[in-house]
């Protein structure tokens, strides 16, 4: 569906917006806190879906890896000699050890620190001291665990599930949608980590609606109307629309564009999008904020059934690094900012939300997307 | 019943507290270790009886506002346009959020700091940008949730039942009991808080006896003999009565008077008050330590069963804090000091209650008060 | 059996080892991450073996006492008037209070600092004030609950089961083997104490192979050749035997003798001791690591499934402190560093087991004493 189509159908979705807004009400105080619910999150939600890990840009030559944390579980995903992403339990076959500890690195073989069992990057057990001597030892049944791994517009993700719905099939619905972001060649400038206080379910009602934006928000008010939403994806996984950017403005600390446009902004039919910012939110762990000159994108990892582990990246054209109007910090410190005024304002739901005395509110019809979000939510749990 | 009388009957609560310690033993483990005991102490005790919460001082002018942790649940007291104080979960309407941070201030509504819903001091809904548009919402269906809040001797009481037992009738055996001492126009010349690693009921068992005084409290024993003790109150949920003041002396690191006294001192009917001071414990979260200059105050705030949060505050006459003798301090740094030994004997008696080779133990004539706390204790808890 | 014996026995005992390693499998996971399983062997293991928990001459006068840790409780070993060694509850009778903080002390009764009850060092109540006016109270009943206790070639261990097998019995199959040791009269120069955030039985299964020595001890590869050990306890609850140190080297930074030598070197049939390192791994707190120069032991103290805290000594011949050729030092840096270096394979092994891609993984040839070691756990455990 192109951004023309959804212009004209406005007044459709407006109605289907307000379809879920009617009498929808804010979820019950369990899913904020119950640690049986946060472990059946785990169970229906993070164990099966596709889940946002980080960007082909990690791990741009082979042998490049990085370490990943997904719920209790570290994974490594390398990119091995034949430039193929994979991904692995970080776990040694022979006694369970951790192999790599650290972030990220380069490496031409996984070789476990305690007993030296040695791993190429494709899994297969290379090298076990000793193993030889073991009556019946095969080195081909102790490869590394792999994890299912698939990338959509340049993004990684993995699926812990033991086969699970393919990739494709999954983001079928967002085939082609986004392809004119570029969004595969973008280089994230600057990742910040941030540990909130609150049920991951806040922070994506949170980012659903502006409706607290005069509010929690005033340089981004300033910036972008908060009543100009325009939702072209009102129900299911994938939600979300665009936000007009008052003319000639930027979302930046200086409200100034602060590098080479990300998208093909060339292209005259896309013109309309130099003043939109496109927000979707893509279950169950992904934020992705497009701006003409920057993509933003937040990963969730929920950590408890009151905190959130929250990794912002901010990615820019590859050709914007090199050039003088390059000004990322501009775009990062104005997300930094307002990201922290909105784990504050969630943080503060997660406490009251918390009380005998919290009941599910009334929804109002700014907040349709989060309604949206919930039914989803609910649908997913099995509890619709 | 006065003074005078309890001295007269001074046979009689002798006899009546032997009744207590014959045989009388301390409480088993489980009542101070167990998740499920504290759980249970929460719903019947702590959830069903009036507590403590601050004194009337704290909100003197309409508007003001402070807020109080009970339990799990945060409290706004304000005093309301037409002087009314009142009581509030802190917990917006809409979606839960929790409405004031920080522990006091003024003001002349209550805004959310997320939607900006806003609040009358008196809790009614005035104002919720743009649920005109949904129908049938009606302001008047969203105030504040109150709770119950009552005063007595210008404390602030509180009670999360939904339907207690007026408070009027809960203190009706102390109606007059202490109106000589002005405690309602009394105001705090500082609040210490104490994150004691002990159970709430050894604070209780502490403070009920001066057995432990000789070894615990050597400044405290010179000022006022630890053998000195004549209870009036021996049995029920209001225990406790008097010790002797030396001659001359004051409960001050000097040794002296440190303010004006807060009594009637002037009544010669009083005259034998000046060189006492009263304890009181009364259930389940109040400590209330009636000396001639100043009256302190303790409130208890389990927070597991290993950990109590505990409030102390020292108040004065109003017209004392203008006087040149005025030296609170001399008060607060000897009660501190004293307060700090009760809560490392209590952290003592945790660690080693917790132990398998813990029995209860007998006992002393001396602990009378402490017996009978317990016997309320259980009674309440309906294990007797 | 003497040394001399298991050497004629190499093959016998190889076989024996490789009679466990043949298909041997590390444990599975709920072993190293479940509460369910900590708990049991808390009742199953600590509550009912003899633990070490220190040496005599860590209270070498009458009077002198130390307190000691032991899962959730707190004991206090004392030697009497009488010189006996013995070990109390730190719990007083009366209200259950700890009677002694800290670690280490002189004394010559035990004062409660709450009431100041008091006992004796034998643990008999000589002093309860006012309790004589207790109808029927008896000093008698209320001595300190005392704990068993015994020693082994110096050792002071306990046990907490109400009617425990005698240490005698338990340890008769070590009986005579490590007394020319002398290790009754050593000395600790140094004490460390290790926060380990791995579960307790990967630190047994670590010390008891040097699979992993080439890897993660370079320094000590150097000195002791990692496939030099000979083991002559190779089943049931006491494991191990000796490796070779290169000839003229001594385990320490320099790699030279820091101390006079700790057993009887100048008896000729010990010669080959001088250039052999024993290393014995006894169930389930204690390893015992005896050097020509001296003796290293390691106590384990579970906190939880992922966290288990180590004490270890360095121990020397009391006549080695005065001379001048005495660097003790150079032994305990030595082997600080190596503990330090298993200490971090331990966490990552604990980290990388708790993934659910773990699965029990072989045990090497080389790793035949963690799997006998496994087997004996099994089998207390009521396993197998």
């Amino acid at each position: 569906m192109s951004v023309a189509t959804h212009t004209t159908d406005r007044r459709l979705f407006r109605r289907t917006a307000e379809r879920f807004t009617a009498g929808a009400k804010t979820l019950p105080q369990r899913y904020f806190v119950s640690p049986e619910v946060f472990a059946e999150e785990q169970k229906k939600i993070f164990s099966k879906h596709w889940l946002l890990i980080g960007h082909q840009s990690q791990i741009a030559k082979a042998g490049d890896y990085f370490v990943a944390e997904v719920g209790d579980e570290s994974l490594i995903i390398a990119r091995d000699q034949r430039s193929t992403i994979r991904g692995f339990y970080n776990v040694c076959r022979h006694r369970g050890t951790r192999l790599k500890e650290g972030t990220c690195g380069h490496a031409s073989a996984i070789q476990c620190p305690y007993h030296a069992w040695t791993y190429g990057l494709d899994g297969r057990l290379i090298r076990a001291p000793h193993m030889d001597e073991v009556q019946g030892f095969d080195k081909a049944d102790y490869s590394l665990h792999p994890v299912n791994l698939g990338l959509f517009e340049g993004f990684i993700f993995v699926n812990l599930a033991d086969d699970p719905m393919p990739l494709e099939e999954w983001f079928a619905p967002l085939a082609g949608k986004f392809s004119h972001w570029n969004m595969s060649i973008l280089r994230s400038a600057k990742r910040i980590e941030y540990d909130v206080r609150a049920n991951w379910k806040l922070i994506f009602e949170n980012y659903s609606e502006c409706y607290h934006c005069p509010g929690v928000h005033p340089a981004l008010s300033k910036l972008t109307p908060y009543d100009s939403a325009e939702n072209d994806l009102c129900e299911g996984p994938f939600l979300g629309g665009f936000m007009s950017i008052n003319k000639g403005k930027s979302l930046t600390m200086s409200g100034n564009a602060c590098a080479l446009g990300v998208n093909g902004i060339a292209d005259p039919g896309r013109a309309h999008d130099r003043d939109r910012v496109f927000y979707y939110s893509i279950f169950p762990n992904m934020l992705l904020s497009m701006h003409p000159d920057y993509v933003m994108v937040h990963q969730l990892w929920p950590q408890s059934p009151k905190r959130t582990l929250i990794m912002c990246d901010w990615f820019f054209h590859p050709k914007a690094f090199e050039r003088p109007d390059f000004q990322s910090e501009d775009a990062i410190e104005f997300w930094d900012m307002t990201n922290k005024q909105d784990w504050h304002v969630c943080a503060l739901s997660q406490q009251g939300i918390a009380s005998r005395a919290y009941q599910p509110g009334p929804y109002s019809p700014r907040e349709s997307i989060p309604a949206a979000w919930d039914q989803e939510y609910l649908r997913v749990m099995g509890q619709v």
